[in-house]
């Protein structure tokens, strides 16, 4: 057994395939977002503009969230010091818990490590505790909720993505008695649509189904108090579990569900996932709380994000770049080529001192790589113009498709 | 199908066990630890002496940690904004990483959000690169190996607890050609005791197996420079993985790896819970750093450590109080019974102003129920003393089995 060679091979794969990953190496000026410098092997300590960041509405450098997490630094110190369970229970934790069930108007909310770990964790554990259980899953569920579903040991009926008419064909086909549940996206982050939820919660009475609902990418973002798309469309009461994040518009780190008290409970008592972890620090739970207490008041973060994406969208169909159809906060240029995605980046990097992450397998299916840029509120109008010529420029130098400019 | 009893049932078995968890609403108090507050529903916001912190070494109210978090809050804002892949790679995580791989004498390192998910992502990884891989798991691992394992799809065989003479003979009996993985802990927190590191490697040399090591509660703690009992038992470059955290004796939070180049690529480019998820808030690498720094230069920490376990271990041991076998920090007294010891934990926080948890199951196998403390740099010999005098008391009063006093 020649153990290097195995995984040299697997590594040669991904150079083979043009997906062998480089991670940038940037540090973000605090009060200055979307500016940041670049270091060595890049284009040196040169600053650049960040186009991909997922802290949506610059709340990691909100001022109330830097001085909650400065204030807990300084109140408690910098980690919780153990799991929920054994010392690192702290007040910082059960008023943010109560503040996202309040968010989300349920009876009460967990938080985890990660929000990874909160759909690993919450989906392998309920599939546990319902013995023959059911899982229908969106084709297009992230990798965290493909892991839970797999660890649950549960049947899974995979249904096209958004096709309601696909899901109910499998409700339908499976034995009525059985525990069912349906897990999906609100906003999908790399296409930027958004799921029919009021009819995926019809389907889920019609056919006595839990849902379970990954608002990661929408959390902060729409509805009047920032509680995500189910905020939004009013339908938080109907969907059985929320999830969310804490490290993309909240701006800090962490994950966490939103349900009834005992789903919660059940979670709290069983998920390896979270009985067996250091708690949050309680520095970023003091952010957190901070943040999602400031959007719940705020709404004009959302409402430049939303003008800035509108900008950045028209600008680029005028230029006649691929921007592909979304209806969110996502603008997702297709490129559908892995070697060329991370050639314009490199170029807009080196060049252009625009920072913008090629996507490529498995964040999103082969032939579909794609350039996504999350324009948020600090976003100059003049950034979006420069970063459109860029673009045209370079496609041009690529030889790559563009329609007539508009 | 009515799902709310199906969750009610499972609630109703942790109440009917006694093994139902509460957990007590802390503040530590920062520059005072282990002094903290508890709030409401347990005995009100009073003074408590926290005895259970995994915070071994107090880094983390260190004021070179404190400093490096303000800075990096202040340099660069709360979270990353990103996946290390996409927008969250800052020059903090690199650099954390490059301290990591020297501390354990490795080629590199790699971080990821948890100790717990450092060990689920690499183990199940692994076994998935190596197609038909053997894994021998010792029985007391963690609960995050576990789970790595399970969800690797290899074959496991558990081997007793620090047993060589039965690891071998499961190794012997293994398909000579199949690739091997022999899993385990430096110290096992829950008793104290330590593996026989040299030894195993002796074995995984004779049967050409993969070693895989859990430093969690030793690092920081353990050899010159803190790098673990592979540090300080000089056999760092024998282990094939070195895993730790640093949420428990650097003081903040997140886990890592560290190994040679190409496996720590490998983990990298193909694990699902390193790709998909937020990185570590750079405020909190920035901490770790500072922590890890500091503990290598400096021995204090550990020696005062030491001392006070040896110290709590003598004074527990002269009152008859049934204190487990320890070679370690880790000072663990057996009650046998998850009732008791939380009765013994409810009177100690009500009436004495001590907090320690009841270990119950699944932490620990049933029937042995224990309370585990952890003294550490800032325990005086006073609140020793009187710890000692509580329990006696309440030992009594519960009429449970004493040692004569020696
Ligand atoms: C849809 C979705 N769910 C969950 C996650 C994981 O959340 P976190 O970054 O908090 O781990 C992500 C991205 O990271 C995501 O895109
Ligand atoms: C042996 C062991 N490994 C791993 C972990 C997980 O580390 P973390 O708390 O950083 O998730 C723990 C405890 O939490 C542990 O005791």
């Amino acid at each position: 057994m020649d153990y290097k060679s195995v995984f040299e091979k697997a590594i040669d794969r991904l150079h083979e395939e043009g997906r062998y990953r480089v991670f940038i190496d940037i540090l973000r000026n605090k009060g200055a977002f979307p500016n940041a410098r670049c270091f060595a092997g890049h284009n040196g300590p040169k600053p650049i503009t960040v186009w991909c960041s997922n802290d949506y509405l610059a709340m990691g450098q909100h001022p109330d969230v830097l001085a909650a997490m400065e204030e807990a630094l300084h109140n408690v110190g910098a980690g919780s010091g153990g799991t929920r369970n054994i010392g690192g229970n702290t007040h910082y934790h059960v008023e943010l818990e109560a503040e996202l069930a309040d968010l989300h108007g349920k009876e009460t909310a967990l938080l985890f490590t990660s929000g990874y770990i909160s759909n690993e964790a919450t989906l392998a554990t309920l599939g546990k505790i319902l013995p023959g259980c059911v899982i229908f899953s969106d084709e297009l569920n992230h990798a965290s909720m493909i892991a839970g579903i797999r660890n649950s040991g549960c049947e899974k009926q995979v249904w096209r993505h958004n096709d309601l008419a696909h899901l109910e064909e499998l409700l339908e086909a499976a034995d009525p008695d059985a525990p069912k549940l349906i897990a999906f996206e609100s906003v999908y982050s790399m296409d930027g649509d958004v799921a029919p939820i009021a009819a995926i919660c019809d389907l889920a009475d019609k056919y006595n189904a839990l849902t379970y609902c990954d608002e990661v990418h929408a959390v902060g973002m729409y509805g009047s108090r920032g509680g995500g798309i189910t905020d939004r469309d009013e339908v938080a009461d109907r969907v059985t579990i929320i999830e969310g994040t804490l490290a993309k518009a909240i701006g800090v780190m962490g994950g966490y569900i939103a349900a009834d008290q005992v789903i919660v409970d059940v979670i709290r008592s069983y998920a390896p996932g979270f009985i067996f972890t250091t708690s949050l620090s309680p520095v970023l739970v003091a952010g957190a709380l901070a943040s999602v207490r400031h959007l719940k008041a705020s709404s004009v973060e959302r409402e430049g994000q939303q003008a800035a994406a509108a900008m950045l969208k028209a600008k680029f169909r005028e230029a006649g770049l691929p921007v592909m159809d979304s209806v969110t906060h996502i603008v997702p240029l297709m490129v559908g080529d892995p070697v060329k995605a991370k050639k314009i980046s490199d170029i807009l990097l080196a060049e252009y001192g625009v920072y913008v992450q090629p996507i490529n397998f498995p964040t999103v299916p082969r032939g579909t790589e794609r350039l996504r840029f999350t324009p948020g509120p600090s976003h100059t109008e003049e950034m979006m113009t420069e970063l459109t010529a860029a673009l045209v420029e370079i496609w041009q130098r690529l030889e790559m498709q563009q329609a007539a400019a508009a």
